[in-house]
């Protein structure tokens, strides 16, 4: 029986706007290289940079009930996370949707499936990141839950979770580790700004990261093309 | 034997036009949701819309013969339909073909194969939808057939169907229905239209669509976030 | 044991950079249509197109470690060919490996796996054509070979082989070969532009390319479609 | 609205069955290389060939319920012809369903989307080509259309049509030209019958399809391995 | 930093046993259609059937360190289930791997990613249901969580959890309700049961099903073939 | 211009047969972890188990007819290897062919592209890896190079180079270290056979390979699971 959980908790919007900041990349390697969702999951225009707090819904194979149940529980700040139980590529959302979406404070679409009225979506700049994109809508037969933990392309996300999405694709923090997993993205930002002017400079990584030693550790050869038989 | 198939009719063009404007997603479900291409045929570049005449051909795996006799039998607002006989990303249309095409009167190209010149294509803005971009010429040994019923990227399409392709994908209209679909595509747009506002302003879908008695019926259950076990 | 072969011969710039004017179809078709890399490797922004000398490089799934031995490698007109040792989608290069490359000469990236921080590449205009776009970093665990030939995205590419890249895909042509390419691909050039108004001005390519004879020969039959059965 | 076309034609079973003992590499050939299925769609066991008449039906994705209208329109002889209206992978066929099918005189089934208990239909030796093996059922929410023509994996197929099955794959014959397409499969395995032993003799195709006049006209060059600079 | 826990709870074995001899697509519909993996992940040979509680092991890209280490915290009745940290079709687990997994008590293996020496492991029936088959080993650079919760194949796994895989695929059953889906497997079984000889006999799926009274209200419209226009 | 080349150097088939005995995922090791063909290559029977002398072969898509010009060019103990010039799944290789080939000394077939009549192929225990199972047979109007190297399914092969094949997939290994590498495959083979009763008997690979030192410096941690917060 489909279940809708009112009042979840969200993560604080300084944090998630924070996380946005430092971008998807960062956010990944500053949790320990976790969260990241499937590399199909792309945006529907570029460049485009969001967070906001995880609105989970699932939907049955053609059918996008839930995502109406869903926008009534929305709250300013929400990006809507959506995941089929089986795979689907047809256009779970539109302009309508994204009008009514924008309306309940939805900051944008993350879903493991189709979007469709996407020239008006990119004229209206409502970033939405898929799997595919069609113009096939759907039905309102089938409703599953919404607000409960789900698994979207690969990532366990619970509502309130902090979704992070840009050009280089989407990754999920835990709403406990927000705060955490932010201070650690500066610190990392800060390390990769001092690493940049020395890079471009021209000094090479093997000396900045001092990899030179374990190069002949790992018995790696150099040879000169001529020296070769 | 390849057959090529002189004088078929075609549908009147203020009724193609018509449909280009309604939109792929507006004529897929006015049409009873039927006819829409696979998602994977993509346009070259976004935004874009059309609608054409469909002018068919086969072509055989790596070889655009075929294209260059369907040329022949263009007639201005023809949009070309090109299917494989079996499965080829092979690049069948580059920027020389094109500009054969525009001077024949072909709008554009749907083809469930591949393209190239791609950069060029663009700057003249001659819209073609594909499976796939690829600088791969193609030979010519092997015609296929011209202007007869082809299956396009899971779909059946005759010669003067109406092809109508957007940023959001490519839908048929065969040309018997094609008057009353479009009419039924402009009540739904006005239907739309009427939403649109409503929704915008906040009022919920599960409101305007009635879907509030029937979510009682699926066993839809709300709970409170604090008052799960 | 990884192997890193110092000081391979390159191909002459003037010729590399008489490829890239000639595009990778021409290319392709110039050299007797081999060469090109799989379709599925693609420009991270259109349009882009480049030629540089192949630095190839082989990485393990997951692991960039060899990509920093090779920079030091690297010297101007350089272009970076990158291929893992088994499938993966990772991405390979940021925008701290792009600046670095960028200070020792090389021109872009052709990866048979992924990219990340694509908004800032596209902002620098580092050109990179890649199977993915994934935000997951990678390890400095594993390192491959360097500078030896390899193969990428299905073709066998050495190190000074010239690797040609714009928005219709990337075709490499061999060092030795490079300069007769070039002519070839001129007077393909010549031959092109020669034909571009004639099918402009609507001559049929049945025509211009003398096909009509073959036409019988192959068994292609004309019918009117009121005489169809 | 779904259609139900009651006491559509069939094929005489004698000629549907001679199709089955061609098979579907020689049907194919026999009707000029047409009317294959997409190559993903396999036989859950090997080996199997059978022919039937198409029951056709058409399927909402992740929903089976057309399949039960389908069962009360079969005849003896008959084969299920399944297409889902977005692709699906779900299993719409399980071993109830197979035995329902088995009471009613169908021989088989073909299906662009999933299959499951296929150890059970194993056992019980009841073909099935299908695109997935998927232990995931369907719901009975959205009829579609039964005996009408569709499009399934790429091949336009009516009622009455014949479908051969095969290790190979699947080919569709019209029911009008079936009996034409019997009698050239037979001719073509007789020729094929008398150059087994021919070429078993060691005796090259070159020589026996009279291939050599072409390969000089063709440009092919013989060289020996010693003789390459 | 890679966690290993011990001692984690298991699933009683007579549920776990009673969930195997259910099977996959009974377990599936009996706990609310939830739980189902990505359906590429096949058996390496059929029929095999086996449930056992989830040892839980995360890999990196081409490196099997992990595995080794949760074989450590095997018991009698588990199944090992790894997931890579990106998608990798590396053959992760070979026989000499297998056979230890049996010494410490492990009945098979769910893999997303691949597996090797097939051939040995057929001969052993030592049951792997994998997404890839390939001869490609690994390395053991970097470990990965043991016995944490883990996404494999799009469905969320605890250790101790239990895992069901047939021909059909393979389904997760939380450890929490086991036993109870253990029962409602058994009812849904019985009552398969009960149907099977009715649908043997031709009785029609759509009045077993009570599906005939909907068939009006969904649209659904009878013609005869030559009653249509 | 196609290319031919006759007499073509060959490995000794004493070293071809040990590597066969040695078997793909060994033979792989034995030569660094390199030469494996992508893994959707796969065998149309299991077990199966062979070696030979490379016989390379391109052709053109949907056009076998350079492989009637290998098979005048074959020796006892050649395996025919075949590859594209663009992705094609059409069946290339059927009965006939296969005995043509099995009456010239071929072994069995390694090819990037598709085969058919499997049926038959499977019941004369011919063996055959591809990418693709399809009825759909080939033309004969563009030949292609034949024993020069190629790049199939990802690795550079070359006339006389070991193709290894069994269930796990397919390798290339180079004629001049085919022995080197049938020495070290030896080696390793023995080295196996030394750790699988210690395996078998319950050592723990832990132990076996001295991870349990590397363990602490990667930072791996242990707790109890009811020692977690």
């Amino acid at each position: 029986m489909p279940l809708v959980v009112r009042n979840t908790p969200r993560t604080d919007l300084e944090v998630v706007d924070g996380l946005a900041a430092a971008g998807v990349a960062t956010v990944h390697e500053a949790q320990g290289r976790t969260g990241l969702l499937r590399a199909d999951i792309r945006p529907i225009f570029r460049p485009a940079r969001i967070a906001g707090n995880a609105l989970t819904c699932e939907v049955a194979p053609g059918d996008n009930w839930s995502i109406h149940i869903a926008v009534e529980q929305a709250q300013l700040g929400d990006l809507l996370v959506v995941t089929p139980t089986s795979p689907c590529d047809d256009g779970y959302v539109g302009d309508l949707l994204a009008g009514s979406l924008l309306a309940h404070g939805v900051r944008g679409v993350v879903i493991d499936a189709g979007v469709r009225d996407v020239a008006t979506l990119t004229e209206m700049r409502f970033p939405v990141w898929s799997k595919a994109i069609s113009a096939k809508g759907t039905v309102k037969e089938t409703p599953g839950n919404v607000q409960t933990p789900i698994v979207c392309a690969g990532v366990y996300v619970r509502p309130g979770d902090v979704v992070v999405a840009d050009d280089d694709g989407v990754v999920v923090v835990s709403r406990e580790e927000a705060a955490t997993v932010l201070k650690a993205a500066r610190d990392r930002e800060a390390s990769e700004a001092s690493k940049r002017p020395r890079l471009t400079a021209g000094e090479l990584g093997l000396d900045l990261y001092n990899m030179r030693g374990r190069l002949a550790d790992k018995g790696v050869r150099y040879v000169d093309y001529t020296d070769q038989s």
